[in-house]
């Protein structure tokens, strides 16, 4: 419980309806989210029922809560239009009885407070990549193109597996990397997310085991436990899986699929090395499971050299690619891939009909010609050389700003720099000082699969310049300083 | 089984060789199926095993079939690039063990011959709807104003229920057609097919009864398949639904949710007159199920009087309604949205966002533009115009070329016109015919739940000329006369 009344710090009526505010107000309450009743909450505070009510009817007036007088009361939608779903617990929610898959999503659910909405906010948690106004640019002359020329091909119904010519292009981009890809490997998608989606839906019964790096993408445990997966957490080392706990867990149970980031993970922004991709390869073939290797950012390398993509090294079909361009390009065309063997395709292509019948051709068509003119190449390009920059002043910003007993992993590549707090703070409570301040980053906890985390937090950095990453970090920095009660910086680097 | 084998036709295996190519260039074996085993179809041939082993391998050899030498034989990919999916038997499908949810899309598939992929076909199948190069410009007009004005907003991460300004639109067009709707009351989703998946997964456990229209949509039967659900079918009659069919029903079990399309059903063109709704909607309130309303085409009245959603009339909450882009401007933007109450769509919109974290902004952007703009308002006029026409010419081309016993329900709006055959023909017997002809329509047993339109066809014309459409029914009436052995049109016209 969040809310604290102290006795001496003015009337119980007054501090909650100040606590309650707060937690709206800094996020750590949602919108939409569904308050304790009046007498649960009540009980738990030691106040009488009718103090929680008046506090509840103030706050309804103030238009901070609203509720329909019987189901319950909620946070109100903020003037973002913000939704409400993040932290409505579904198996309170008012409605109807929910699908057991829909009451799983709880448990995969990783909440964490939600960004204040302030316009001053500097957020370090953003994974929205860099583009800019020629990007944009670009991409209008390639719709206005298609619209152009093929407008009924761009406007009329898709077909499920995708845009034939893009899935050409694909192939050939991915056989570049040294994937043994045609057309028929290829199935688009909107984005990595649906990608797992599907995936997870096609191979999972509930009860299925399923392996995942831990820590990892909340997300994708939303969608193992959607699907009714048993999780486990195989930790993430320096070569990117602890293969040796692996192996300990393959002795237990074989489990139906393994999730990973081979390249630039997030959070850790670790990439897999070649001896741990092999081991993986020969484990998944030898106890017949899936890798699927979702590789949003396997082309960010800025930094030493790039590895090809794990399906390159996949003998016997056991890998399933995921890619987009939510990392590579804009993440609000939705547009993504799966790569596996045919015979899988052809069945996630059968779901993903039943599920949205097609991916817009529109947009299929509009970044096929986007390709096609070269345009995705010289992006890449462009944003390799921003990334580098910015990951200079990150490192720069970071040496000059964090206390003793700080230590993060300098990135090769990717969107995430992941730090390892000095003993003793807590990355939820560095939060709320944050938030104060006007900062903004991911606490720790968020990104794994039983707990731990609590001193760890990500960055992400794409699309703040240089000065932006260096008046952030100084603002941690002072933060970090405050917790530790100690002053002045003093650098410490550690992989 | 397709295939024939005559005495005195020639030698066995190239009957064989010649009859399984048809069946591939006429599209009734789709691209990936599977052909039986060697060994099953020599059986049920009466020929010996050899002979059939020598045909796949000489049908391999010309690229018609592939093998992969274990697995089984497949009809290989056309050059359309078209996905072999439709006619895949999941249970029979090579690759890992699926999971119980798509094994079951089997018994949802309603499978019928594919349109063979020949430039002069006249299809009367095609449910796209019409558009011209002006609305196409209109559009890329407001997809440039997005682009320019806003790039960062439509080009970034979207928000999983949707771009605020469209749901306030949406929710003032919902208004006037006299629904309750805040934008609370609305998610955007990919279209009409997602917003149905995403209600079945969230509403539905495998063994839960849900209700349909019979005849009905097949994509929708996939999907409730999918979910697992046990589907009865409930006749659609002259007011769209048979509520004495459904009370008996209710008697028995009470189901979790009905789909109807309240307006121009598909297939039958059928509206849902007052009295029914009325009834529908006290026996959902009565008896606690959910209704949803695939309102797919309500907007596209063009005789007679348009009648309010469903929604509309809904006072307890108990109709979820889905509507789309796809069947009014263009299918290619993979654009929709329901409306439910907000506690359901609180939920919905979780569950969309661990499907695929929400709709391409870009494309809602620049469809709220279109709707500022007034550009949406006025397509529907014009489309409204231009369908009336064809009706009218449809109308006069089946008075002209129908033989005595054929009747028909003469459209009020919607894409698609019912039609049922004299005594005797077969509408898939007729395809055969009409294949050769050069013509496509949707054989009726395609949209039964469980059995039953062996005499019925669907006809769909909004993308087709006066001139077009009166030269494909023409070509249906000899077709028609040509089965029936007699000479002579005769029209017939009935309800």
């Amino acid at each position: 419980m969040l809310l604290k009344l102290k006795a001496g710090a003015g009337p119980i009526r007054q501090q909650l309806r100040r606590q309650i505010r707060s937690l709206v107000a800094d996020g750590f309450l949602a919108a939409g989210a569904r308050l304790p009743s009046s007498r649960a909450l009540a009980r738990s505070l030691g106040v009488s029922r009718n103090t929680v009510v008046d506090v509840y009817d103030a706050l309804v007036a103030e238009g901070v809560l609203v509720t329909d007088g019987t189901v319950g009361t909620f946070v109100a939608l903020g003037p973002t239009g913000r939704v409400p779903h993040r932290q409505v617990a579904l198996s309170e929610a008012p409605g109807p009885r929910w699908s057991a898959a829909v009451r799983r999503l709880d448990a995969g659910a990783r909440n964490s407070p939600e960004p204040p909405a302030r316009a001053q906010l500097t957020s370090l948690s953003d994974l929205d990549p860099w583009w800019d106004r020629d990007d944009a640019a670009e991409w209008r002359a390639c719709l206005d193109s298609v619209l152009e020329d093929c407008h009924q091909e761009a406007l009329g119904m898709p077909t499920a597996a995708g845009y034939a010519p893009l899935r050409q292009w694909l192939a050939g981009h991915l056989r570049l990397q040294g994937v043994r890809a045609t057309p028929d490997h290829i199935v688009i998608v909107n984005g990595c997310q649906q990608g797992l989606y599907l995936v997870t839906r096609a191979l999972l019964d509930p009860g299925d085991l399923v392996l995942i790096q831990d820590p990892t993408y909340p997300r994708a445990l939303e969608c193992l436990c959607l699907a009714g997966a048993r999780v486990l957490g195989v930790k993430v080392d320096a070569g990117g899986l602890d293969t040796t706990a692996l192996l300990d867990q393959l002795a237990v149970a074989t489990p139906k699929l393994i999730h990973v980031m081979s390249a630039y993970q997030n959070p850790t922004g670790v990439t897999m090395d070649m001896a741990t991709r092999r081991r993986l390869l020969a484990l998944a073939e030898e106890h017949s499971f899936y890798v699927v290797d979702d590789s949003f950012s396997d082309e960010l390398c800025y930094a030493g050299h790039l590895l090809p993509p794990l399906k390159a090294q996949d003998q016997l079909g056991m890998v399933i690619q995921l890619g987009s361009l939510s990392k590579t390009l804009f993440p609000g065309l939705r547009l993504g891939w799966i790569v596996a063997e045919p015979a899988v395709t052809a069945v996630l292509t059968r779901l993903k009909e039943c599920c949205d019948l097609g991916t817009s051709p529109l947009l299929q068509a509009a970044f096929y010609e986007y390709c096609r003119r070269g345009h995705y190449d010289r992006h890449l390009a462009r944003a390799r050389r921003v990334y580098a920059q910015r990951r200079e002043a990150l490192a720069g910003a970071l040496d000059r700003h964090m206390p003793p007993g700080t230590s993060w992993s300098p990135n090769q590549g990717g969107l995430t720099t992941w730090l390892n707090l000095p003993a003793g703070i807590t990355s939820l409570r560095l939060l709320e000082g944050a938030v104060a301040r006007g900062l903004w980053f991911e606490p720790g906890p968020r990104f794994y699969v039983d707990g731990g985390g609590e001193s760890q937090l990500r960055l992400s950095w794409a699309r703040l310049s240089a000065e932006e990453i260096e008046a952030g970090i100084a603002v941690l920095g002072e933060l970090l300083r405050g917790e530790l009660g100690a002053a002045g910086p003093g650098p410490q680097q550690a992989t």
